[in-house]
Order: C-alpha cells, then structure tokens, then sequence
C-alpha cells in the first residue's frame, strides 16, 4: 500500500475542502469540530470527544467518569484513557481478533487510517484485515443530536463473521440519580439521571433540563450492555472482559456509571458490505427520544438532514475566495481562507462561542467578523450590545443572549476596556455596508428605558473613556483590559493601562474618520473634542510609557512603569506598540525601533509572542497574568489575538512584508502541523510561546478554535492584502502584497456585486494601474458597483520592495 | 501454595486487628482509611488513593485527570483506570517481565496478594516470581505527609536484576500553572501549580495555599519521569511506553498533567532484601518540602513518626471491649466493636468527617460517640454548639469550626431538626461524667454577646421547636428534618413532620428525664411545660398520623398524609415507628403493629431499610428524596443512621432479640463481604436498599464511612447490649442479652474505674444477680466505683426469650 502523506488536502464535492490525517498517533489531539445553535463537538481523531449543548448554559449529555467541574472550555485539553469518546469495538467472530476503532481505547495499529474533516461531518476511513470501515458523524441544523454512520465492507472474496460493538460514553452523569438499559420501543439504550442540586428553588430552575441521553440504532442488537464498569471488568477499556463472551449479557446500569453498547452479530459475505445508522444526545424524555428517532433515523432522514445541515453551514459563507497560486510555502493557504476560516469565524459570530454572556470585547469583535458574512447579524449584534449599556456610557461586561444568562466567571471582574470595540469594529460594518441608518437606530439602555441614537450611544461609551483617566491623561486599567489577568496593575484604582489609552484614541480617531467617510453627525463641538482627546492620550502615552525603543505597558498603582527593558521579565509586551501604530502615538522613526526591538525579542517560527521573557514568578503589581505558566496565554504564548492586532498595524503603516510574515506563521498549515499539532482547520487562540525560555514546547497548538483572531485576519485578508475595502463611494482597491506574492487572484462579493478580481505585481509601472470590466479607472474607488452584477477587476500594482525596515532584525 | 481465605483478622502486636484481604478483585472497591486532624486518604485494594487535606477547606494533591468538581464525599465511589493511585511498576530486568503493584494499573495476577488494614498503617504483602514485596503506608500525627515504605526481598537463590518503578498520580492541577520536575537537592519530584481563579480578592485568599506537590525518595532514583502522558505514551496506563526504555528519560511537565515516577535499578543477591522510603504530600514552597524530608526520611524517623501517630490512633480507645465467643455468627464481631467501631467513631468526633461546618445534627451525634472516648472533647462540642445558637433558640445549620468557614452545601438550606439532638444526646455525656457542672456553663450566642447558662441555651432551644408546630400541634418540616431530601414536604411554610414531631416530644421527655437524674434546675414551670407539650406532640401524632398499622411520615403543604399504605412508593419510613417508641407516642399495641409492619416491608439480609418501596419517580410533595435513586440514600437504602435509631428504640421497648438481629444484620463482616463488597472495618452510612425492586443490587455498601450511626451503634453496644450505662448514682447495670448470646464478658472503663465483666444467661432464676468483686449487690447500680480501681462485675441474667413478638413476621 503507497505511503499516504500525514496531512492531505482535498476538494469536497461540494466545493468545500476535506483535511486528511493518516496516522492516529502523529497528531494525537488533532480534532475537528462540528455545531449548530443548540450545541457543539470537538471530535479528536482517535475517537475522543468533547460536546456540549445549551439548556440554556452549557451542559453534557456525555461525561468524564468522575464529577467534572463546570468551567470554561480549556486550552490544550488534556485526554485519558476513559475521556468520553465514540468508539466501535470490532470482533472477527472467524480469527477472535478484536479491534477498536476509529483507534481508542485498544491503539492497534490499522492497516489504513484516515480521519477526515469535512465542513459537515467528520468521518474515519480505515482498512484493517481485509475490512474496510467508514466512520462519519454530523450534527443536524437545530437538534440536539450526534448522527453516526459506520459501514463495513468485505474486501475479501471470503465470507466474514464479525460483531460491531458501538461503545458511546455516557460517564458519570450525577450522584442522586443515574441507570441505564435498553429500551425495546425506542430500540435505544436510555440512559436516566437527575441533575445534581440541593437547593428547592432549583428543583424548579431544572425541571426543564434534559437529563437523559440516548443512543438508538436502525437496527435491532444482537446484544447490549449499559453499565460500563460490568461490560470493561477486569480487562479494562483496553480489552473488555465483556468481548470475551459470544455475546454481550444485557447489563443495566442501576446507580452506576451507564454506557451505551450494543452488539451487532453479522456475517458478510465477500464484497459484501453493511451499514448501520446511530443517534446519540441528550433528551428531556422518552417523546423526546421517539420525535428525534421519526426525524432522523433512516436513510432518506439522514440525507435531509445532512443536506438541512450543510444549508446552515453554507449561511457562513463570506465575501472572498482567493488563489494564491504557488506564492507562499503554505500549500493550504487559499483552503483556509476559502473555507477554513470563514467556517471558524460564522461560528463565532452565528453562535458567539455557544456562550450565554459572551465577554463585550468578544461580542463585538465576532460580529464585526460577521459582517463579511451577513451584516444584517452584525447590526442585530451591535444594537442588542449598546442595549446593555449603561446610561453613563459603561459598556457591560458581558452581552447577555438569553432572559435567563447571568454574568459569569471573567465577567464578574471589572474590565475597562469594553466601550472600545464599537467605534473601532463598527467601520468594517459600515463599510461593508455603507448602511448609515444603523446610527439613527433609537435604543434603550440596560438602566434607562428612554431611547437614545445608536450614534449618541457610541458618543456615552467614548466620553466614559475620556473620563475613564488619571492625572496624567492616561487610562485606568481597573481590574484589566483587553488583558485579562493584567487585574492587578490598577485594581486600586489608580494604575494605568499604554494600550487602553492608546485604544482609547484609536476608538476616538476612528469614529471621527468613520463619521468624516460616511457623514455622520456627531452632537455639537464632539468631532473636536474627540481629536483633541486622541492627541492629548497620544502625548500623554509618549511622555509617560515611551522607554528607549517602546512603549511601556502601564504604570501601576504605585506608580511604577513596566514592561520596559529594566524589568527582568515581561520586558516588552506587544499590544502597546501595535496600537500606538494604530492610533498615531508613534513617529515612523519610533515605529521603526518598535518594530526592531519586536523582531529581535517576540518572534518565533509560529508567529509573534504577546510578551517576553514570560513571567516565571507572581509580580503583584502586576496580577495574575504572571502566575499563568510561561509561554502559556496571555503570559507570552503566541496569543494570535495579539498578533493578529501587530498585523493589521503592520499594514496600517505599510510594512506589508512583515505583516504578511506574521500573517503566515500564525496560519495552521500542513508543513507545521507536527510541530503545532493541529490540523489547519482552524486558527488556534495561541501556541506555545517562552520559545527562549522553553523551546521544545514552543509552537504548540492550544487547540482551542475560539479566539478573537478570526475578524481581524480575515479583515487582513479582505481589507489589507487583496486591499478591497468599503467605503463611502463604494470599494476602495488598495491591495498591499507582499514581495513574494507576485501575483492574487479571487472573487469578492460586495454588497451584492460579484468582483473577479485578479492583481499583479508588474514591473516599470510606479503606481497602481486598474482596470474594470477592462476599462482603466481613476482613482482608487469602484463607485458604480450594481448588486447582482459581476464584475472583471484588474490591479496592476508596483513590485514590491522585498525587504521592510525591521524586518531584518528578525531573530528566527 | 495454600489457599488463603479471602477475607481474614488476625491480632497486631499492639493489640489492635488486622483485617487482610487476599484477593485484588473479589472485592475491588475494599479500602481502609487513615487520617489525621489536617487530612484524610482512603486507599483502595488496588492502589487507587482518595486522599484531601484542610487548608483550612478540603484540598487535593493528588489530583483526577480533569478539571474535577469540589463536592462533599460520594457513596458508591467509583474507579477508573486513571484514577488518582499509587502504585509501583516493576521490572524484572533479566525476563523482561513487568508488573504493577499493588494491582492497578496492568492488572497482573500475582502469586500471593494481601491488602492488610492495620489500626495506624496500610500495607500489602505480595509475591511473585520469586520475590517478596511489602508495600505500606501511615499517616503522621500532625503533618500533610504519606510516609510510604516498600521492601523487596529475593526469595530465589540467583541474583536478580529489577527496576522498582513508583508512579504516584499527581494528576490535572490547575488550568493556570502546572509543571513538575526533579529536584536534585530534595531528591524529590516537585510539582507546582495555582489554584485557579480570577477574583483579585481570592490572589490573597489562595496566598497561603499549598499548590505544590511533592514525591520524596530516600534513595537517589537512577532515572525519574515526571510527565504523565510521555511516561504513558502509545502504550497506555497498563503498559506505559517509558518501561519500555532501559532507563527513563527524566522528562519534565510544562503546563502538562505531572506525574512522579521514579526508576531504581537493583540487583538483588539471593535472599537479598531492599527497602525504599518515599514520602508523598502538599506543600507551600521547598523550604517546607525540606522540613518534611528532615523530619520524616529515614529509619529512625519513620519509626519515631509511626509511633507519634500509633500515639494519636490511640487516643481513639473506647470504654468497652467485649468478648462474646462464638455466640453470634459474625466472626468478627468482637473484633469489630473493640477496634474498628471506636476507631471510626474517633475519627467522627476528633475531626468531625474533616469538614470546616459540619451539619449541627452530626456534630452533636458524632461528639456524643466522643463520650466514650474522651468526654472533655464533647463537653467543648457542645459549648461550642449552643455558642452558635441564636438567641431565638434556633440552632445553626452548621457548627463552624474554623474562623474562615462557611455554611456550605446542604448547610445553606433550612432544617427543622437542629433543636433536638442536643438535649437528648446530652444523656450520653452526662452518663459517662455526671459532670452537671457544664449546665451552668455560661454561654453566649452567635448574635447576642450576653451569655446564658447552658440549661438556657437547651431550654431555647426546646421552646423554638414548642413554637415550630403548626394548628395541630404538630412540627413543621420547613426544607427538611433530619432527612435532608424530604425538602418539598414542607417548603411553603405549612407541611409537618410526624419524626420532627415525635423527635421533639422525645427531647422534651429526655431533658425532663434528665433533670430528674441529674437534679438539674430549670426556669419555673419549664419542667411541667415540657412533658405536658411533650404529651400533646404525641397525641397529636397519634391523631392525624397513625395509620392502620403505622405512623405516616408527614403532612404536606397541601394537607396530603402522606407514607401510608395509600401511597404506591413510600408507602412506609421506619424513622416515625422509632421515633414514636422512643417518644412514648405508640401504645404496646402500636408497637407490635409497628414491627410487623417493618419486618414485614422494610428487613432485608443487611438490615432495615429507611422506607419502601423506594420511589422510582418525583413526588413534587415529598422532594428530593424520592428523585434519587431507587434504594441509594434516603430513598430507601439500609440506611444505618435510620435503622440503628430502629435498634436503639427496639432496645427502649424490650424487643432484645429484635434489636440485635437488626444490630447484628448492619455490620459489616467476613461473612457478608462479598455481598456488601466491603471489609468490616467501618460501618457505612448505607447498604443498597429497594430490596424487592432492585434485588440485584441490594446489599452493596456505601463504602462511605462518614455516617451518623457509630455513636448510636456504640451506644447500643454500651448502655443496652451491655447494659452497663452511667447514671447520676453511679453504673446502671442492665445487659440486654438476645438469646442467641448465652455468654458475654468484657471490660468497661466507667469514670476511670475499670470493670471486667461477664454476663450469663442463666437457667432457673427470674431476676438479674448481681456480683461486684464477688459480692452479691442489691439493686442495679453500682454506686461506689472509685477512679483508677479495678473490679470484677458478674451479672446473672434469666434465659432470654427466643421470640420476641414481630420477629416471626421477618420476610427474610
């Protein structure tokens, strides 16, 4: 049999893009993920899995086999051998061989293995001793169900005797209630519980909660077992005691942890193959249980539903689609931004990380990702946001999503940063849209039922910021910023924050450019009052935070500056000099040392570290940050949020060569995924970082694909490198490749017009030269642009010069 | 070799027991349990370890491999592979042969196995393939500190070459911060972390926390591992891929799960023996790591530390040791009363279960066992009960005992039931001292500073429960009595309790009969007060609650009578048939009724359950109870806190055989080991119930050994099988002998005097005789025992009856 590559990548049939992984031990915490509006999985190609769905919190339906915390989902999951997971046990009935598959909990190596990441479903293609296996699961548009199909095909020109044993996690629901056994009717195993509680008004608080799972077959089981320690026994989950028999023995659980086996006892004749179809989730009773068996059980169900499904991820759809060609040493680029991270980013912004109270700053920057893809979700988003502000202007810390969401865990902390978002995400809204009305929209207020224009409510929020400073001009930092574990800088009210004040003129600047484009009308003396506060934070961030070549992250409470060159760790931090790029603190000459001292100190193969030296002790002035491990999250991981902000600068001051290298290293590709461990179905929230401190883990996938990157690389991608840019007259062309990426060619939809586009770098030419419909054009603005139209554009750009200024200081 | 029994006692050098095990997986959840004031383990015949400390809440440092929950202790605990264990990997480097010990993880048979469960230590003998292998474990008496010893003796007359491999789990730690290494000066493996949180406040809440973990060797290692999945590898937890290598890698954890497994490589001669010290534990910093090597590694300190703590177990010594022959069918059972039972009440009334806030009804039960043992400890109990009494007599929650402690859990929802327990176990304390000087103990309360005497604080007490009855006279429930679940019954602030009821007439009667005894002064007209509303509580019961042939359990808010035969599920609770015997409501009629009906519905193989049938769904009237499951807990399990109250009545009423029968049924044994699956070294708080509906798994134990029922058990021991029970002239002797027990002897310690006894049923004579030092003695009360002196008590008693009534009607 030929050698498969480790990672493949190929064309869907439709037009989507499948990821193929060949080996179940090179990648062991490669996952794909997979979800609708009620629920998600992440499913790890050997079989483990993470799901939860929404009642209306997060809850499980298939658990660990110990009482797990509730907390947030966790960077770089940690998997063990009872990990909840899907596994399929597999008997040659004719040899005794038993196999598991798609490789949990047995690990016996296959003879072919393929895990297989699709839009719509996840799927094992495996061969082992003349069988060829097909494993797939999808979810379905709005249900709270898993749907699996295993197939088994006789390779052989013998006839084959086999039992299938699916062995589904259910765990260890609750200590007041849990049993299990096979329903007839329903032709399922059921397994029941209570909801742990004490407390009598949350009898009525769960009386709603689906506290069963279940797992139903098309087919009627040979056998069954339901009580997971019984069907393990003293072989273990790596050799069940309950295989060892002909058949299994129809074990309930009673009060014990439940687990759903079946056994299907087949024989197959040569060529012969057999399928089987299963439904796993959570159901609140056994009506439940029977409405979701007549919906999706059969084969014609399964089609509708996976199309049905495939329809709603089709919705995330966005508005590029791109062919570099041969320009980058990344073979998946055009597949990620084509497919890849538009996906990732609709699930940010369609189902905002399956939280109740996303975090503001998240909200807000998810939805702005949403506007490349419907902005009629972003409008929704940013009014239901500034709804739940309050009437002086505090933007809450979180944006509750249902009547019933509470602020949890990081949104109890008080963070200062949130009114920033808005001004500074809305322009990619209006941008794509041109659709001013949103300002005029009339809205209520979280402590005020007297509505206000969504324009005066951006006005509270910044003159909150304006007000939100010290003596000095400079922004308090409360209990932290965009960082949150930087809670202990100012938590006694007087330490500041470089990058919010920096943001905060940023926020101010672009909504007077925002209301310059697009003729907004601010209230009286306000488009003043706002420039001259930009300038004012400006200075002030200059005189006080401004060290030799950076700027300084903040001033403590006692007055002290930090991350600067005299601080033994956390010397430099990258989000004060991307955003005094941003916000226009920084002259070129001070960009140019900024972007020096960056190089040499925070890149790594995987892309910029968020700071450096990573803390490896407790500083309390500075908080908790620096008691998270080194090279982990904020304290100095590649924290792609980070680093996709010190691109989108890079851009905004015309380093388009370094902004594009950065660009590329954050990208999951084929060629790194050995060191990242993660396939390029997604851009994590960080890889390892400490890359000085402690190498071998550096460049690490955190494995965690909810991350505030995907707006902003996507608008790197829409609006800096193919430079196709809204505004108020139309689409501003303005593309900004990188030396190496001599030429780009794709298609943009921009309000409703379709734009083939394609974009070259040409030589003796000194200016851009474009063509439309190959007709040349004037300017850089496409004004005339008809909805529904399609378009030819044509840019021939200058070359570009290869090397940026700071980019040779680039230490790896 | 010969076969060994499975279960077996022998006698320790120090006159303690040994209760040894043979086989790993006849019994798989057997454990023992150690503690000390500061942390508590339970050890598992496998190796699995559940083992919290108090800083001052409980802690772990030796964690799941998850985020897991914090909860208060679970019955039916349940392993997996991965569960927190110690275990030692070993090698035999000449066969290639690798096996686990004790057992887990690679589940090897083995030779000889015997998991041996000593008063202060525990240990396994083993032997395999020509070698002996002692493994042990003790705690200290104040430190956070395993001290765990492992010898190897070559029994073979050729060298051997081995490599001794502990893995000790350390597990997930924290999502924040967690790594592990060795540490050359420590000889040890340090793991660090941070305990999660996010709260600036809780930075200095966790300040003090001991987030270390460390693994201490008195031998340099030849190589070390201290990364749980690299250590695991492809091969699993059952055959770790690191054994594979001649020498571990000595790799680190760096925000990855630690482990601390060491290698020592050994040649053993022929009959050569080698022994290992590791010492296991939390810690805050290295310097405090050092402290605990100085002090405990090394041989003399090993036996220095063995024998402070030997010191502290003993301390544990009751007042009784008894010696009954073969007169009962539980071999064990003298074992059982004069080691274990006493051991486990020490560890209920010296830490109180290790719990900051335990609830107020526990506390004062468990410190009445504490009466038996060291009554200056319950005299503290109890001042420091009523020291938390409001001054409207209302008895707290909880009792807290440590200045940062909180009412948690169960203790944040209101009960009924706190008022009573003290003035009728008071008796107890009282009996054993006749210390009246701690009725004029003056006594403040939680909110008022102006103390009252102790007399006051029960007469508050009792006037609040007086007060807490409804228009029939009858108490009401609230969220609960002492059946925490029944929480629904009474939520609206209308429905009563028949058991509250009859338990408060019974403190009214107990006080009174107190003040007699004791000549203990209450305010004017108290005394009449009391046994008058104790009557009225009784007649009321017996008008709205007698049913047929029982007493219903309770009034619902909506005035549904409700643990009738008229109920499908709960149709009758033994609590109220108690309960009413020891509250003088039920007439000799009732009695008889009551106990035909309990033996008839309730009595099961290992005693009496708590209701039934079990209910199997909610009953929005009655609560939480009826959602757990069917036979666990209070639905209905063999709740031994319930069924010994059933005893202890049974004994109040003359029903002698009865009583012990049902004594007897509730211990645990050689003989019923394998179907409670547990070693007689503790009573656990349940055995499976739903004996008619789940017959399965009726039996089983708990495993939990925090249960209400040792200082009740140990009472019927003392003051009723016995009879030798303190009163204010002195020692009451009255034995109450089931006919079965022909002959009992033993010693009683009573106020420091020390009595040896012997009890004979005798032929041919109607009335008790008595001898004291050979002298025949009017009367049943020894009056002048002097402190310090020993005596010689023999006690004639007539032929007891072999039927009592009601015992015909036992269904099983």
């Amino acid at each position: 049999m030929p050698k498969l590559p480790l990672i493949s990548i190929e064309n869907a049939v439709d037009d989507s893009s499948i990821v193929k992984l060949s080996s179940p031990t090179k990648l062991p915490n490669a996952t794909g993920f997979l979800w609708n509006r009620a629920m998600v999985m992440q499913v790890n190609c050997r079989g483990y899995v993470n799901s939860q769905f929404m009642q209306p919190e997060p809850a499980k339906y298939s658990y660990a086999p110990n009482m797990e915390a509730k907390s947030f989902i966790q960077p770089e999951h940690s998997y063990f051998s009872h990990h909840p997971g899907r596994f399929f046990y597999l008997k040659d009935e004719d040899s005794g061989e038993i196999i598991s598959l798609p490789y949990e909990p047995m690990r016996i190596e296959l003879d072919k293995f393929s895990f297989e990441l699709g839009n719509s479903d996840i799927a094992w293609s495996i061969e082992h001793s003349g069988l060829q296996i097909t494993i797939k699961v999808n979810l379905t548009k709005d249900d709270l169900v898993e749907c699996w199909f295993f197939s088994v095909l006789n390779l052989t020109d013998t006839p084959r005797n086999i039992s299938i044993y699916p062995y589904f996690s259910i765990g260890y629901m609750s200590w007041m209630n849990q049993s299990a056994t096979y329903d007839e009717e329903l032709n399922a195993i059921v397994a029941d519980s209570v909801t742990p509680y004490q407390k009598v008004a949350d009898y009525f608080n769960n009386k709603q909660l689906k506290d069963k799972t279940f797992f139903i077959s098309d087919t009627v089981p040979t056998a069954w077992h339901a009580n997971q320690k019984k069907f393990e026994g003293e072989g273990g989950l790596h050799q069940p005691s309950a295989l060892q028999a002909e058949l299994l023995e129809n074990v309930e659980a009673r009060y014990e942890t439940p687990v759903a086996v079946m056994q299907f006892q087949q024989q197959l004749l040569a060529n012969e193959r057999k399928t089987l179809q299963f439904l796993f989730g959570p159901a609140k009773d056994e009506a439940e249980i029977a409405m979701i068996k007549e919906k999706y059980l059969g084969h014609q169900q399964r089609s509708q539903a996976l199309n049905e499904y495939r329809d709603y991820l089709e919705l995330g759809r966005a508005c590029l689609t791109i062919n570099s060609g041969t320009c980058t040493e990344n073979s998946g680029f055009d597949d990620f931004f084509n497919h890849w991270l538009p996906r990732q980013m609709f699930y940010h912004g369609d189902v905002n990380r399956l939280s109740t109270d996303p975090q503001t700053r998240n909200y807000i920057q998810d939805n702005m990702g949403m506007a490349f893809i419907d902005a009629t979700r972003t409008r929704q988003a940013y009014i239901r946001a500034v709804s739940q502000q309050a009437l002086n202007g505090a933007m809450p810390e979180g944006v509750l999503l249902h009547e019933e969401a509470e602020l949890k865990y990081i949104n109890q902390v008080p963070h200062a940063d949130h009114g920033v978002w808005l001004p500074i995400c809305l322009s990619v809204y209006l941008n794509e849209t041109a659709d001013v009305s949103l300002l005029s929209e009339m809205i209520a207020f979280a402590d005020s039922a007297e509505p206000k224009t969504f324009t005066k409510h951006i006005e509270l929020a910044l003159d909150y910021l304006i007000n939100a400073t010290d003596h000095r001009g400079l922004s308090l930092i409360e209990q932290g910023d965009w960082c949150d574990p930087m809670n202990m800088v100012g938590y006694q009210g007087k330490g500041v924050s470089s990058w919010l004040s920096l943001a905060t003129a940023y926020a101010l600047t672009s909504w007077c450019d925002l209301c310059d484009e697009y003729d907004i009308d601010m209230a009286q003396g306000k488009y003043d009052e706002y420039r001259f506060a930009a300038q004012v934070l400006n200075v002030a961030v200059n005189e006080h935070l401004w060290h030799e070549q950076w700027f300084a992250r903040g001033i403590t409470d006692e007055g002290r500056v930090f991350g600067t060159s005299e601080d033994e760790e956390g010397k430099i931090f990258l989000n004060p000099q991307s955003w005094a790029m941003l916000s226009g603190a920084a002259s070129e000459d001070q960009q140019l040392d900024m972007i020096k001292a960056i190089s040499k100190q925070l890149i790594t193969p995987q892309g910029v570290m968020m700071l450096a030296p990573s803390y490896t002790r407790m500083v309390e002035d500075i908080g908790r940050i620096t008691q998270k491990h080194p090279g982990v999250s904020e304290n100095g991981s590649v924290y792609n949020h980070a680093a996709i902000f010190y691109v989108y600068a890079l851009y905004q001051v015309g380093q388009n060569n370094l902004a594009f290298d950065l660009l590329s290293k954050m990208l999951p590709s084929l060629e790194n995924a050995e060191v990242t461990g993660q396939l390029p179905i997604y851009v994590p929230n960080y890889y390892r970082g400490a890359y000085h401190q402690l190498p071998e883990q550096a460049g690490r996938s955190s494995h965690l694909f909810n991350t505030g990157t995907t707006s902003w690389l996507y608008r790197c991608l829409v609006e800096e490198l193919c430079g196709l840019k809204g505004c108020a007259r139309g689409l501003q062309v303005l593309p900004k490749l990188p030396s190496v990426m001599t030429t780009l060619s794709g298609q943009r939809v921009f309000r409703s017009a379709v734009i083939n586009f394609t974009i070259e770098q040409t030589s003796g030419i000194s200016t851009m030269e474009i063509f439309l419909d190959n007709q040349s054009i004037t300017g850089n603005v496409l004004t005339d642009l008809k909805a529904g139209q399609h378009y030819l554009l044509q840019m021939k750009v200058p070359m570009t010069t290869k090397v940026n200024i700071g980019n040779e200081g680039t230490s790896v």
